[in-house]
């Protein structure tokens, strides 16, 4: 990975849209997908001409497991209108659309297309929470199922290490929990919109109306601690550590750097790419470490020139709690074995010096697996642009974003730096 | 698609291994992509270090619901000793592999990668026909399956459209088969190495030695019409007319242009490239033609500045008998409605004027669904390289070779014209 990666030419984010994320009977991953690149097309400053869309690329984690469909590029290139326009699913479990982003890249930085598509997309609500369970844990390695793991477990695991090594506790996950709940209330997408207080103030009027034991929550982190109110999943993993089961899509259009102007006012550059993978956790040195993430970011940071230092914010893949405090450590933004101080200390609130997953992360925002990717560069696409609402970053000098995607127990990892210039 | 396509550098294959393609019960997807990856490497004439793969891109259909496993980029970039090095999974139907090297080919010609590995895979043979019958069927349109269709349903359909049309019968489809048989004998990587009429002849050997009523075939189209030797699966489709259940892996190995004789003494250069989408079957104008097969090949013979007559032989897509005859129309090596004449004049068979299927083809090679587009394009790289043994085209001057992947029934479809120099 010492090798300084370049592209022969550049190439820019000019549009994006998303459905919202959540949980819906009524819509199947068509809908969802047609609904996010309506969204879309009013978000490409100059407009258009959908015709020019010269490909697609697409990530989806398994919904030929979750709804018995395959070979989706086909059905979506046709529901939108644009067949023979070629179509290309990828899937590295939940980094799938970040993979697709990487594509879309190196198709239109190679010179063969100039105009891309880049989606993703999941429904997952159909099924039980068992099947969906199953269905995740396919992207887990073969030892970590046969071993009885399933994802909870695992980053339960992770966590413990993590715990044993630093002096980090329950209540540094809560720290998480209890910022990504604050961002998600700002999010008009999310799938979660209530801090923690809100959900906790809204379950002791409940018990009040209806006259049962008020139960005695001093404050959020007291709610959390309650395990009636968040019952623990696999210890120190709780029900509020975990991402949701949800149903979303999101999508963005690239083209070539130097046509970048012509469809946006402000286009949003590709500064850095990185990919890596990493070993099963059974064979990894140190749980309180994924090393696909180091080698992916080390990359991306080497092609764009820059420190971690020099990304004011970033999406990173907060499945469970514990991953977002690894995340920001393996990224470089904090010293190993200094995120949950970090995080404790606020800095990675909104109006922190490093703010993290203002988009209420996978936690809030909803975690349609193979929607994620994009989704994640959508809210970085967004900040940058100054287009993310109530949630906006405070700064209005905003020059670098990145998103970081995992699938699996860190088996695949991107991350990609974005510029506005 | 009236666009021009270019690279803004070249990409040439300096290695490829495969594993033979068969119904292995002790070998996993894992085993048999070691294989492959183990017999590529003394294919590269000057030898190279694995530790220089910059990534894998790997194209598998549905290994998670035929083997309740997802996520094989990180399990096999771990099985080869790779680890840190990325791996994308890519999924387009029966074309997932041939997806996988267009996006090797893009990641080398951005100038991001240098030297990737492009394989695909698929274990098939664990699960009941009838449970792969309905895996397989993950890959048609949603209508097609909600009208009761499985694969041999829709093309039985179509060759009955072909039929209608033309002047085409059975017999023709019995011709394609025929001649598969005889090119699967020569290739000792095949699933089905004997001709029909070894077969043929077996069975009445059989038939003698039982003392059994000895069937009246008088030659192997006697044999292909009866109807306990050859059953019907879905009218006009037959047994004889379908690719078996397989399991196998495939890979090769791609460099940028300019280091391509740093590794082999004749790199095989990617000269065309095209891809394309494919309507539902219900909403096609025209069942005996596949617009995204003549969509693909017209970008690929564009980017290549050749014409069908260039193309001195081709592998395409028979999954069954009559798709055969619809590729080598629609790829313009014949004009429509005379493809099934030139099978039965012999013009596709080894030594004829335009060898179709020199492999055996899906029929005689196997199709292991995620293998099958990275398979095509070795079986071209080995007739370019006059390495294909027994099956070697006879023309001491080959430049041009071609391989067409289909993915469903038409959904996704790709050309991609090799050249040696």
């Amino acid at each position: 990975m010492e090798k300084k990666r370049k592209l022969g030419r550049g190439v820019a984010v000019v549009g994006a849209g998303m459905s919202p994320f959540g949980m819906f009977a009524e819509r199947n991953s068509k809908d969802l997908f047609i609904e996010a690149f309506r969204e879309m097309i009013p978000s490409i400053d100059k407009g258009f001409q959908p015709n020019d869309i010269d490909a697609l690329y697409l990530g989806n984690f398994t919904n030929d497991f979750f709804v018995q469909q395959s070979h989706w590029g086909a059905i979506l290139v046709d529901a939108i209108g644009l067949v023979p326009k070629p179509a290309t699913r990828t899937e590295g479990a939940c980094a799938s659309s970040a993979l697709a982003f990487r594509e879309a890249v190196f198709s239109i930085a190679s010179g063969f297309y100039d105009m891309v598509l880049v989606g993703g997309f999941e429904q997952m609500s159909t099924q039980s929470t068992e099947q969906v369970s199953e269905g995740l844990a396919l992207a887990a390695s073969p030892f970590e199922r046969q071993a009885g793991f399933t994802f909870p477990g695992v980053f339960g695991a992770i966590a413990t290490a993590y715990f044993n090594r630093y002096e980090a506790t329950r209540e540094h996950l809560m720290n998480v929990t209890i910022k990504s709940h604050e961002n998600g209330k700002l999010n008009p997408k999310a799938q979660h919109q209530r801090t923690i207080q809100e959900i906790m103030d809204s379950r002791l009027a409940k018990a009040a109306k209806n006259g049962w034991p008020i139960p005695d929550w001093q404050d959020e982190k007291a709610f959390l601690a309650d395990p009636q109110a968040n019952p623990s999943i696999a210890w120190p993993t709780h029900l509020f550590d975990c991402s949701p089961i949800s149903d979303g899509a999101a999508c963005l259009l690239l083209v070539g750097e130097e046509l970048a102007t012509s469809f946006s006012e402000t286009p949003i550059y590709v500064r850095g790419l990185g990919q890596a993978s990493g070993r099963n956790l059974h064979s990894c040195a140190d749980l309180t470490s994924l090393e696909a993430t180091r080698f992916a970011s080390r990359e991306a940071y080497s092609m764009a020139g820059l420190t971690p230092d020099d990304i004011q914010f970033a999406e990173v893949h907060d499945c469970f709690s514990i991953a977002e405090i690894l995340a920001i450590e393996d990224l470089g933004f904090f010293a190993p074995g200094t995120g949950f101080q970090a995080v404790a200390d606020g800095q990675t609130r909104l109006q922190g010096s490093k703010p993290i997953n203002t988009s209420g992360g996978l936690k809030c925002k909803g975690h349609p697996v193979g929607a994620t990717g994009a989704a994640q560069l959508i809210e970085v696409w967004q900040q940058l642009r100054q287009t993310a609402g109530e949630r906006q970053i405070p700064s209005t000098d905003l020059r670098f974003g990145a998103a970081q995607s995992m699938g699996g127990t860190g088996g695949t990892c991107t991350f990609t730096i974005l510029e506005r210039r």
